[in-house]
């Protein structure tokens, strides 16, 4: 079978220019590997007409499938719409289901289309119009000589959104891919070395056709195994035996074998436990609730949380008490214990959660450094503390703390 | 003067695969363009040795100079060095002064030097070696027919130091580079179309060596003009009075003219008036908090959050009437009012703000769809409210609840 081999294009000054970081073609490149599409070629180009016609003819010329991001906003310095057409060689005209998205977009705002705003409804004529339902450039999609050309927004959720939603069952409608087969394994509480290494006669004894990518992120480790071959089924039920093996390796760690974010299995099993959950979180400031709330229905576990930045708000809000404060200081056992069982009690939840560290660049004593942390969880049988020793990082250290009482979460009630 | 342009070029598999996400080629890029060279290309490509000679002789015909980052490991997929070698047709030959380095660099480790990290120091013979005092490959410098091609390693921290300490200024002592000044407006408040209209006559006037570029993010657009010229207090001086004549178009809607994000510029308003914050937030649950208490010392104004996310705590916990959420429901003028004022007195802060709204996907009734949101802002002279109508994604009615609430403050603190 011929690989499919596809190119991908960013187009934007301010890419080039170090304003922007490009996080489109790494997204990208990851979704098309899962399906079985080669990258070869990643270019970044600015907006100048000769330089994006020039590119368009080389990636054609090396690529079954081109897809760009970019350039498509509705000012004058955005020309990969007007590019297409002249290389495509055809007229503009209004796409009128397009128009009408675009109207929706706006008066969903209460707000008037405007006339710079109707015109991203024109496009090049032998394209065919990729539905935009969150922003308001249609995307479009050219096919000429058996080459493909895709053009999306820069904006990464809109990208990613006509990537799901059209782009990607369109390319694999059109191309024979080999079957590939993906298996996620999410991991959260370990290392990326710690776990290789508790891993490392699994990964090795594992064959040529499997591959294993360690995929590591903020406080977790994604791992994805990927099998080449001929029928799903069997793929399928192969890769199911290596997971198997896996378990038993890592079985503290993994916390689901799909997409899911910690996040959302925890809203899961909260959910199917009937439990109910409160946070009382200082130094993540916010962060672990938003985390939590992000997850559509999470008002059904997630009551509400109190964030007490300021030592007085800790003693006359939350009722933390002023002894306790006074004698161990507000990043102290003592303190996120009675943070957690105070915010339990007074939402009347059955879990509390709680945070208090010294997230960094100030704050710092000589006995608490920066990255400091003392997190706790408790319920009615039981309260668990755990003191973690961060970076000098805040964003990390607001990162890390929120993903630790996570996991604390989640071992607690898969008890 | 003529123009020095500039390609990078990334090299590796793990880029193209989309498991590792390149952030060397937007570095190098905001580099070159402090000191005036421009980046027409960035491209990226994988281990194969064709593919990487191509691309060396594509560039090459393009521009002056050739950034090159990854593929110079120890390990036999590591094929940037033997490539250049082919290219610039020379024998590889050990170079003392870069052994010295790698011996010293696992001395100071207390770990031996083995036989293929030793081969690191063998280099194309026709290159000057560039030192790398923290890592274990050396970069290379090639000077042919008056082009440049560096290659530096893809680990960032090494290959940050190696631009920083030699080839930043020997690019700077080789070649002669234009003066380049840009200016950052960032704008809230607006939306890019309108913003576009409001200022187009102001913009068809800039003179043709002064660009502007619209990057637009969640909630905010910020322009960026850029002049090229020879004198860097001219071009400072022009771009200041054009900033004056554009001041008066778009005065409510411009919050900074440096790189400062929304929640930076806010915390240093609420400093330097010496005001404290607190906030009650419902549909935004945590994220507008987030964003306050994201920047380095915001305990100086930021005192504390209440999340009264269910209805009951809405009530019992933060305080609004139960007649108030009874007659108006919590997605309402009266109560969005009551949450702002109670959190102000509760918290004995100068301000209050409060949001709530129907994030969605569920929660929605006839006459308040998702999207539906109200915030407020209190003080001791004043209460605002404010209703939105946001979009169908959760994730962005949450992103731009917050950045409205940001922008209220601001508004109502500038006065």
């Amino acid at each position: 079978m011929k690989k499919i081999q596809a190119e991908i294009l960013a187009i934007g000054d301010e890419l080039l220019f170090g304003q922007t970081l490009d996080t489109n073609s790494h997204w990208i490149s990851g979704e098309l590997d899962k399906v079985g599409i080669k990258v070869i070629r990643r270019t970044t180009i600015g907006d100048r007409e000769e330089e994006i016609l020039t590119a368009f003819a080389e990636a054609e010329a090396r690529a079954d499938i081109v897809l760009i991001t970019g350039g498509l906003g509705p000012t004058s310095d955005d020309l990969t719409k007007p590019c297409l057409a002249t290389y495509f060689n055809c007229n503009m005209v209004m796409f009128e289901d397009a128009l009408r998205d675009i109207t929706e977009f706006f008066a969903r705002r209460g707000k008037e289309l405007t006339e710079l705003n109707r015109l991203q409804a024109e496009l090049p004529e032998c394209c065919t119009a990729v539905r935009n339902t969150i922003g308001t450039a249609p995307g479009m999609w050219f096919d000429r000589n058996n080459k493909v050309f895709v053009s999306m927004p820069g904006v990464p959720y809109e990208m990613k959104k006509m990537m799901n939603d059209t782009v990607i069952p369109r390319l694999l409608e059109k191309y024979q891919t080999p079957v590939i087969h993906h298996q996620i394994i999410k991991t959260v509480g370990i290392g990326e070395s710690f776990l290789a290494d508790k891993i490392s006669s699994w990964e090795k004894s594992l064959p040529p056709h499997i591959k294993l990518a360690y995929l590591p992120s903020l406080g977790e480790v994604k791992l994805r195994l990927t099998a080449f071959g001929q029928s799903r089924d069997a793929l399928e039920k192969e890769i199911a035996t290596w997971v198997d093996k896996l378990k038993p390796l890592a079985v503290n760690y993994i916390y689901t074998y799909g997409e899911q974010s910690l996040e959302e299995v925890i809203g899961q099993l909260l959910r199917d436990k009937k439990l109910t959950l409160s946070i009382a979180e200082s130094c993540t400031g916010g962060y672990l609730s938003h985390l939590i709330t992000s997850i559509p229905g999470s008002s059904d576990y997630f009551l509400g949380s109190m964030i007490p930045y300021a030592y007085e708000i800790k003693m006359r809000q939350l009722g933390v008490k002023p002894e306790t404060l006074e004698k161990y200081g507000a990043v102290s056992e003592p303190t996120i214990i009675e943070m957690a069982n105070i915010v339990r009690a007074k939402f009347n939840t059955d879990i509390g959660v709680a945070t208090s560290g010294i997230a960094g660049p100030g704050g710092a004593t000589p006995d608490k450094p920066v990255g400091t942390v003392w997190i706790a969880y408790s319920d009615k049988h039981q309260t668990i503390t755990k003191k973690l020793q961060l970076t000098q990082d805040r964003a990390l250290n607001i990162r890390l703390s929120a993903v630790a009482v996570l996991n604390l979460i989640r071992l607690s009630v898969v008890g």
